[in-house]
C-alpha cells in the first residue's frame, strides 16, 4: 500500500493518507471543513468538491450533472484517493483565509498500549498460574513397588525440584490407567501457588508430552459485552479473540436494572445461566478461530465489575444497591470452571479478578493491574468512562479509587437521537465557522441513524468553541442558520435532515442532550477533583491519564477536555488501553505475578464513596458549566478561545 | 442386679456370677466340663446336674421324666441361676478328682480397651478437625461497609484470633442471607488445618448459635462388614452406632473377588455405588437412634483396607493384585463427602486414614492411631487377623509391618462346617478327658449349625492338648470314642448328632479343617517371625500383643497361644482393641492430632512384602505343627503337656 498526498485548496492544507482513503475523512484528517450530513452514502450532495490535480475514483452521483462532473466536480464522501491529487473545496466568496485555521482540529487519539509480553519473559516472569511439565518415571518392580502418587511425587521432588504438591481426587483417579497405557510418560498439569510456600496443585494428567499445548482463555464479563481471548501459554500469544453482547441484556440494560431482576424468584440463577451461555458461545467462537482443543484450556481467568462477578458466580447481589452498599466478598477462592457451567474441561481452574467494592470491580482491578498503573512513580489518573465511571488515583505507593454515576449519556441514553456507538452513530463532526453548516462522519460511513457518546462529546465541543453554544449549553440564537430551531418548545440544532438519514426524522442535538451531556461529564470531572482533594491533592497535580473501556478509546481527547470531561493535560501524557479488563485478564493468565500482587494492590485500593463526601455536590455544581465555571482551570481553551474572538472581530471589521 | 456363687461338685468349685447366669455358661467360667452339645436348647439332654443347694428356675425339659425332677435333676444349659447354688455333676464312678483340674481353663479374653477420651480432653488435644465458632458481627454502616467476608474475616481475627482463613464459594454464596437473617450473628464450620501454618476453611455457616450441634460420623468401610458410629464433637460421646454387611458382598466374598469384579465393564462404578448404599443405610439407622439432624454432621473418616478405600473413592485398585502390587495412592486429599454419594450436608468434609500398601491399608493404620501404638515404649506386636492378616511391630520410634494371606479358615471359609461368627456357630467347647465327650457352647444359645473361626481355635487347642489329636493335627485313633470316626475317608470327631442340631446332618471336625487351620495360624506366625527378623528381633522380645478386629475380639488367648497363633506371652500383656478401625476413625473425629501424626506415622511404617523374604517360607513350614515344630518356643504349653502326661500315667496305674 502506497501513500498518496492531498492538498486541500483554498486552505493549502496537505496531508499524507494511505491509498484508498476516503476523500472526506482525508479532510476530517487534514482539519478541513466539507459540509456532509448524509454519513458518506452521497445522499445529501453538500460534499462537492473540485479535484483540480490528479485524479480520484468513485466520487460520482445523480447529485452532479454532467457539466459538473466535466468540470472536474465530485461528491468528497464518496471519492477515494489513489495518487496525489489536489481539490479546491468551494466556500463563500471573500471568505478570508485566516477563518480556515479556526476549522476542524484533527481528532486525538492515542494508540491502544499493549501488554509488553517480551519484558515479561525477559524479567523472568512469565509464568502462568498453570503449567505443564512432563515426566517420565520408572515403571514398579518388586524392590520399588511404591504407589503411583508417591512415584509420581517422589520423581517430581528428585528430578524437578517440585515440593509441597496436593493432588486433587479425580487426578489420583486418572493416574492409574495414564501410567500403564503411555509408557508411564506423562504430562502434569500444575496449579502455581499464589504465595511461594503455597502448595502446587496437580489438577490434570495426560499421556506423553503435551507441554507445548497449554492455553489459557480470559474474559472480560462486561454488563454489555463479553469479549475473550485465548491464549497461548508458551508464547503469550493471542490464538483467537470474540465478543458477544452479554445475553443478560434481555433483562435488564444496566447493573442497576440487572440487580432488580436478580432479586426476583428464580432472577438470580437466570442471569447466571444465560451469562454462562453467552461465555460458552464466546468461547465456540474462539476454538473455531484456532484449532485449539478445548481439553488443553487449563485456566480462565474473569474480571467484571462487582455485581457481574457475583451474576456469575451465583453470589447473591441483592445488597450491592442499597445503602450502604456491601459487596458480598471481594476475594473468591479458585475454584473449577465446569462447576459453574462453563464448557470446558473438568479440571480447568477459574480464577477471579478481586473486587475493591460494590462500584469499583474486578474490571477495574484487572485495569490497574494490567497497565501497571500500580507500579508506577507518577501520579496517575484512571478512566474507566460508561454509565458508572471509575476512577483511579495514585501510584506505586498507594491507591485511591471511587465510581460515580455518569448517567447513560456517554452510551447514548437520555439523548434524543442517541445511540450505542454502532453503524450509523454519528462519531465526529465539525462545522463550517460562517455558515454553520454540519460535516458528520458515521461509523461505517452509512447515512446516520443517531448520535454515540463520543460523537455528541465532539459536537457540544465544536459548538462551543464556535459559538454556537454558550457556557450552558444554549444555543445562540443569533447565527442566522436554519438549522437552529426550536420544536416541541425545545431549542436544537439539525445535524442532518430527513432524507439523509436512515430514520423518517431530521436528526438533531437539542438543549436537553447538551443539558445530560454537561451533567455526564460534570459527575466525572467532580468525581476525579473530589477523589484528588480527598487525598489532599489538585488536579493539576495528575502527571499521567490512562483511559480504559470501549468508549475511552473513541474519544477525541482535545474535545472531551473542551466539554471539561478531562483535564487540560498534555495529550502525550495520555495512554489508552481499550479493553483494561480483558487486558488485566490475559496478563494475569500469563504470569502469576499479576496473582500475587493483586491481593496487596487491592486492599491498597482505598476506597471514597462519593455520596459520603461533602464536596463532591459542590464541585459537582461547579462543573455544570462548559468546561468549568472556573475557565482557568482550563488555560489552553481560553487561550483559543480568546484568539477565535479576535479573529471573529476582526473578520466582522473586515466584512 | 446382684451377684450368685455357684458351687461345682465334685470339683468343689465356685464362681460369682451375675443373677439369671446360665448354668451351663456357669461351668465353663469356672473351668468346669459339662457334656453338652445341642448348643443349650435342651435337646441333647446331655447336661443334666443334680441341685444339691439352693434353687436353680427354668431347667425343666422331657428329657428329664418326673423322678429325675423329684431328686433335684435338671439340665444345666436350660437352668438359670438366682441365689447362691450347689450343684453336682454326675460323673463316672471311681474318677480321680485329680482328672476335674486338667479340664475347661477358663476363657481368657481380655477386656476391649476403649479410648480415653477424657485424658485427650485433660491434654488439651479434644480438637476435632472441624470446629463450630459462633460469631456476633456488627452490621454494616455508611462509615464500615465492608463486604460481608471480609467482616466476616476481620471478626474473626479480631475476636477469636483466627488468622490464615479460606472461604469456599457455597459458603459466599450462603453469606449475605445468613447475616441478613439472623441479625449477623451465626455459626461456622471450620476445618482446621493439619499442620499450624495452614489455612483454617470455613465450610458452612448456619444462623444463630449453634455451635453444640456439632457432630463426626466414624466409617469402618471392611470386606464383609461396615460399622459406623455418630460422634458428639463436644463431649467425644458416641450417640449412635450401627453396622451391616457390605452390600459389595453379592459381587465376591473376599478381596480377591471384588478386585476382579472391579476390572469387569461398569465393575468398578457398581461396586462403589453399592458400598456407598451399605454407607447410606448405616448412616440413616444412626441417625434414627439419635435425634441428631443430618445437616449438623459436619465430618465423616473413613478407615478401611487399601483395596476397600479405592472402591470407595472410585480409585481403579487393579494394580493392588498384580505382582508388584502398586497401590494408586497412600494419601488422599479430603473432599465433600456429598461428592461421592454419601446422602449428607453438602459441604461435610470426607477425611480418609492413608494406606502403608496394597496389603496394609488405613484399617491398620487406623488401629495404630487409635490404639496409641505409635506412642508405646514396649516392643509391640498389633495383630489384625481375618482373611488376610496384617501385622504391625514397633515402638515410638519406628515401626515395620506386612501382611499375610491366612486363607479363610478363621472366618469358617474351608472348613467342613465353617460358618461365620453368627447365631449357631460353635464358639467354644471342652472336653470330658475321660470320655471325649464334648461340651459346645454356640452363639445365641442355639443348637448348633456350624464352627466359627474362635471356635475352630479352641476346639483344636482343647484336642491336642488332651491328646485328641497329635501335633501334626491327626486323631489319637486309640481313645475308643465314637465320636471319632472316618467317613468319605476322612477321620472327623461328631461335635453333635444330627438331631441335636439344626442341620440334616452331624456335625464334625475333620482332618483336613485342623489342617487348614494349621496352615492358616501357620502363616500369620510365621509372618510374625519373619517381620520380627527382617528388624532383626526375636519373638520372644515382644512385650505388648494389640489384638484387633472383630475375630481378634472373640478369641481365646490361651488357645490361640496353645494352636500356636500367637506366642506365648503373659495375657496381661494382650490388649483387645476391638474394631480398631472405627476405634481409629472415632479418635481421628475428635483430635487433629491424629491427623498431625499420621502422615508421619504412615510414613514410618516400613513395609516388607513376605513375598520377597526368603525365610518366611522356612518359617512357615516350621509353623505347620501344633503349637510349633519347636515346642520350646512354647515353654508353659511343654510342662502343660508334660503335667497332664503324668497324671494320665499316675489314673491309669491308679486304675
Amino acid at each position: 500500500m502506497t501513500d498518496c498526498n492531498v492538498t486541500f485548496l483554498p486552505h493549502d492544507r496537505t496531508i499524507t493518507v494511505p491509498e484508498g482513503e476516503n476523500l472526506l475523512r482525508a479532510a476530517l484528517e487534514a482539519g478541513v471543513h466539507i459540509n456532509a450530513s448524509c454519513g458518506g452514502e452521497g445522499v445529501c450532495g453538500k460534499c462537492r468538491i473540485l479535484v483540480e490535480a490528479g485524479e480520484v475514483t468513485e466520487g460520482i452521483s445523480e447529485k452532479l450533472d454532467r457539466e459538473d462532473l466535466e468540470k472536474g466536480y465530485r461528491l468528497a464522501c464518496l471519492s477515494r484517493v489513489h495518487e496525489d491529487v489536489t481539490v479546491r473545496i468551494p466556500v463563500e466568496t471573500g471568505v478570508d483565509s485566516s477563518v480556515m485555521h479556526m476549522q476542524v482540529t484533527p481528532r486525538r487519539t492515542a494508540v491502544i498500549q499493549h501488554p509488553d509480553f517480551e519484558s515479561l519473559k525477559e524479567e523472568g516472569v512469565f509464568i502462568s498460574p498453570v503449567e505443564k511439565i512432563y515426566l517420565e518415571l520408572p515403571p514398579p518392580e518388586p524392590q520399588n513397588n511404591m504407589p503411583d502418587v508417591t512415584r509420581l511425587v517422589e520423581y517430581l521432588k528428585l528430578e524437578a525440584g517440585e515440593h509441597k504438591l496436593e493432588l486433587t481426587l479425580p487426578v489420583i483417579r486418572k493416574l492409574p490407567k495414564i501410567l500403564r497405557d503411555n509408557d508411564f510418560k506423562l504430562t502434569l498439569t500444575l496449579v502455581r501457588p499464589v504465595r511461594d510456600k503455597g502448595k502446587t496443585i496437580i489438577i490434570d494428567l495426560q499421556g506423553g508430552d503435551i507441554t507445548d499445548e497449554n492455553y489459557a482463555l480470559a474474559l472480560d464479563i462486561g454488563t454489555t459485552t463479553i469479549y475473550g481471548q485465548l491464549i497461548d501459554l508458551s508464547t503469550g500469544e493471542c490464538l483467537g479473540e470474540a465478543g458477544d453482547f452479554n445475553g443478560q441484556i434481555s433483562y435488564g440494560e444496566d447493573v442497576i436494572t440487572r440487580l432488580m431482576y436478580a432479586e426476583k424468584p428464580g432472577g438470580l440463577e437466570k442471569l447466571q445461566e444465560v451469562v454462562v451461555a453467552t461465555i460458552n458461545g464466546v468461547l465456540e467462537k474462539i476454538l473455531k478461530q484456532s484449532s485449539v482443543d478445548r481439553e488443553n484450556i487449563a485456566t480462565i481467568t474473569f474480571s467484571g465489575n462487582t455485581t457481574m462477578t457475583q451474576l456469575l458466580l451465583l453470589v447473591d447481589p441483592s445488597n450491592i444497591r442499597r445503602a450502604p452498599y456491601v459487596p458480598t466478598a471481594t476475594m473468591y477462592p479458585p475454584f473449577r470452571a465446569s462447576l459453574i457451567g462453563i464448557e470446558i474441561n473438568d479440571h480447568a481452574l477459574a480464577l477471579v479478578f478481586p473486587q475493591v467494592s460494590s462500584f469499583v470491580g474486578g474490571d477495574i482491578v484487572a485495569g490497574v493491574m494490567g497497565s501497571g498503573m500500580y507500579l508506577n512513580e507518577e501520579l496517575t489518573l484512571f478512566l474507566d468512562i460508561g454509565t458508572n465511571a471509575e476512577l483511579v488515583v495514585g501510584n506505586k505507593d498507594w491507591l485511591a479509587c471511587t465510581a460515580c454515576s455518569a448517567g447513560p449519556a456517554f452510551e447514548g441514553g437520555g439523548i434524543e437521537f442517541g445511540m450505542r456507538a454502532a453503524k450509523g452513530a454519528i462519531e465526529d463532526f465539525s462545522l463550517d465557522p460562517l455558515t454553520f453548516e454540519p460535516m458528520i462522519f458515521t461509523i461505517g460511513d452509512v447515512r446516520p441513524k443517531g448520535i454515540c457518546g463520543s460523537g455528541l462529546i465532539t459536537m457540544t465541543a465544536v459548538m462551543f468553541e464556535m459559538g454556537v453554544i454558550n457556557n450552558r449549553g444554549k444555543f445562540n440564537l443569533e447565527l442566522g442558520t436554519e438549522r437552529i430551531r426550536k420544536r416541541n418548545n425545545v431549542w436544537e440544532y439539525v445535524l442532518a435532515w430527513q432524507e439523509n438519514t436512515q430514520i423518517d426524522r431530521d436528526i438533531a442535538l437539542t438543549e436537553p442532550d447538551i443539558d445530560n451531556l454537561i451533567r455526564a461529564k460534570g459527575a466525572i470531572y467532580s468525581g476525579c477533583l473530589t477523589l484528588l482533594e480527598e487525598v489532599g491533592l489538585t488536579m493539576d497535580m495528575v502527571e499521567h491519564i490512562i483511559l480504559a473501556g470501549g468508549f475511552g478509546s473513541y474519544i477525541d481527547l482535545e474535545k472531551a477536555m473542551t466539554v471539561g470531561l478531562l483535564p487540560e493535560i498534555d495529550p502525550d501524557c495520555v495512554t489508552f488501553i481499550g479493553n483494561g479488563s480483558l487486558m488485566g485478564a490475559r496478563m494475569s493468565s500469563l504470569t502469576n505475578k499479576i496473582r500475587q500482587d493483586v491481593v496487596e494492590v487491592t486492599k491498597r485500593m482505598t476506597n471514597f464513596e462519593l455520596s459520603e463526601t461533602p464536596s463532591y455536590m459542590d464541585n459537582y455544581v461547579a462543573a455544570m458549566f462548559l468546561p468549568h465555571t472556573e475557565i482557568e482551570k482550563f488555560p489552553k481553551l481560553k487561550e483559543r478561545m480568546a484568539a477565535r474572538k479576535k479573529q471573529m472581530e476582526l473578520l466582522d471589521s473586515s466584512r
